[in-house]
């Protein structure tokens, strides 16, 4: 993977104006997604620090990246980053950051203020400006080995928490689901066909005896993936999730071939890092 | 591959309204390509006959498109096909038929009035309402064994024509290059990338001694299509010629795999047949 | 790849003894193979020095080297490398040397003395000891662009020779076909067909327009190796030539795919650099 012009990325992000009835959506790597509509910029597991070991340089630096909305599904530091977040907030002083509940305080003791953070948990739906926000259940686990998936409930002022999340969102009336980091668990096919998902963003690296061996815990993978967008009727798949670590890569090729031999009414998309794309209302129909 | 119903995707066809500077397209599989804008519909090498051995049936029946411009490449009957095109003309009286200058003959001979047909040359640059198309050599070859790949000129009228062609069209600013079937030749990537391609349909399935024995005769293959999109600086690659007939497939997933290792810096979709996808000026920047 | 234990590989073929009517055989990497039968060892394209660019060091270096006979197919330098040669003729001193016949000259200007060289050509049987070894002709290109494939003849001392060899070797009742750089020919399939062969190391790194501008003439690929072994017969497939130089490198999973959606009576082997495998006559049957 090349390294993009760090400031074009961030300029083009800034400064899209996709049409109506749209979004503009960049992939900066691993899980990180920003989604940009309605003059409203969303960065969702932004990983942007040059952290040891990526097989990448980030495409934007924390410092000039315009956020107005901050998701994060998870603690993991791809997708809760430390060295991100902090420049983000002061980069963009109006951002907000939407987090794991438990979490919340995780990012006050980064130095963001708590008026500008949310803790939020599945079955809650945020209206956050132009976007309606619903988080959903991932299952995932926090250490390995052994290897360990599931809900991975976290105790927390008495309340009992979904410590991982995905994120549905809608906006401009489209609707995108960022997986976060999780396997396929029951009921995820039902509400994903039902809350009629246009563009799901999906981890492939799967699970792995041997990474679990070396504390990697794994998500769904390739064949995961495409069973699961075409089961619940997704308009395009977008595979995340496979790029970073050398130790902890995904296979889009096998995911595409899979996905011809079994799926071919699905379509795909392989983004290049920080190039945009779009997704029209409509578009998979 | 699954068929689709037929109606809904000519209805989706025919009634899609893509955003300014968008461009709504289509794959109904093997070259077939649909693009809508600005009001306007253009079929390129539709076939959409129930020919033998296709492994799907087609998702549109020519009486069923509403076509204003009907390009077709060459001659081969996955590009002009006489079981499809006098359908379509009958159901879309006013639209207009482009073809390799030497085949306007072939046009009329299916029944289709002359005033309906142009003929079309490289370096000629028609405007057709809101298209600039943009004829470009294609080199294939006609008959195997033994292979031959080439321009393969034709004597018509006393002049020495291209019997294959690609197109470029640009549509509400937005360029797109449908390449029909060709082997790389030299000027190829220069082209591309002067024209500042956004988009490019190019077939995948490759040249094999095999199939050449069977009077296949090839095209570019996987990595081929993955170095010409990057070397041109393509904003997003579109694999199409691999999926139609058992004896002449290509593997998107090969395509992918090689992209990852080589170009990750290319963007890569892979359509649904039949399923609309939307380009937006500005995407791949 | 990583490197053995230099000298660790070396022995193991220097002492292997594999059972009657078996054949061991070592992969050292691009189109590098030894075989050994009957206290005979026999290597084919000895790439052993440390060439600029190559991904892998050697595994066995010239001078530890203990071949019976050294085949070179042709003359490019990962199949006939100036820098191998005379190490294996000084480590080995009843080493015998078999080139295409204009070759000669070449290999006793590396100060190899005459006798110790064979030149062959096609049609021709040598009787080497153990082996009866057949040269066939192969098909490759020695310059590009503009592409040129062919046998390449070429004029020496009145005669038109073959360039470039392949060789068909039966050992113990054993028959190997090493393709040399080559791509698929006319009556190809019907004479490895005759011959039975057992073990087929072919060639998969394909041809490509843009690895052609830099100089690289290709081969068949890897869809038609897999068609080439099914068609003639081949018990076991081998594939080589894919994996040293960045520039120059075919998809094994690729050939894999397709031969498991195409051929699935078809075994093949990916062999690890250096590791023995053997042959035992009967084998695939």
């Amino acid at each position: 993977m090349k390294a993009a012009d760090t400031r074009d990325v961030a300029l083009d992000i800034a400064t899209a104006q996709p049409p109506p009835q749209a979004v503009a959506m960049w992939w900066l790597g691993q899980a990180s997604v920003v989604l940009r509509a309605a003059g409203t910029t969303i960065y969702i597991d932004p990983f942007l620090s040059a952290y040891p070991d990526r097989l990448a340089p980030p495409l934007v630096t924390p410092e000039a990246a315009s956020a107005d909305y901050v998701l994060c599904t998870h603690e993991h530091v791809d997708h809760f980053d430390p060295q991100t977040l902090p420049g983000m907030a002061q980069a963009a002083p109006h951002a907000c950051f939407v987090v794991p509940l438990h979490m919340v305080e995780q990012v006050t003791a980064l130095g963001i203020s708590a008026e500008r953070v949310l803790g939020t948990q599945p079955g809650e739906v945020l209206h956050l400006g132009a976007i309606t926000l619903l988080a959903v259940p991932a299952s995932h686990g926090l250490k390995a080995p052994p290897a360990h998936y599931g809900f991975d409930f976290v105790e927390h002022e008495g309340k009992h928490l979904y410590r991982y999340l995905g994120y549905i969102l809608e906006i401009t009336g489209v609707r995108i689901y960022h997986a976060g980091d999780t396997v396929i668990y029951d009921g995820m096919v039902e509400r994903l066909r039902e809350q009629e998902i246009d563009v799901a963003f999906l981890p492939i690296n799967g699970r792995s005896y041997f990474r679990e061996q070396r504390n990697i815990v794994g998500n769904m993978d390739e064949r995961e993936a495409a069973d699961l967008a075409a089961a619940a009727g997704v308009k395009l798949l977008v595979p995340i999730h496979y790029d970073m670590f050398a130790a902890n890569q995904g296979q889009p090729g096998a995911l595409v071939d899979y996905m011809q031999a079994r799926h071919s009414e699905q379509a795909c998309l392989i983004p290049a890092p920080g190039r945009r794309f779009t997704f029209v209302k409509g578009d998979g129909s």
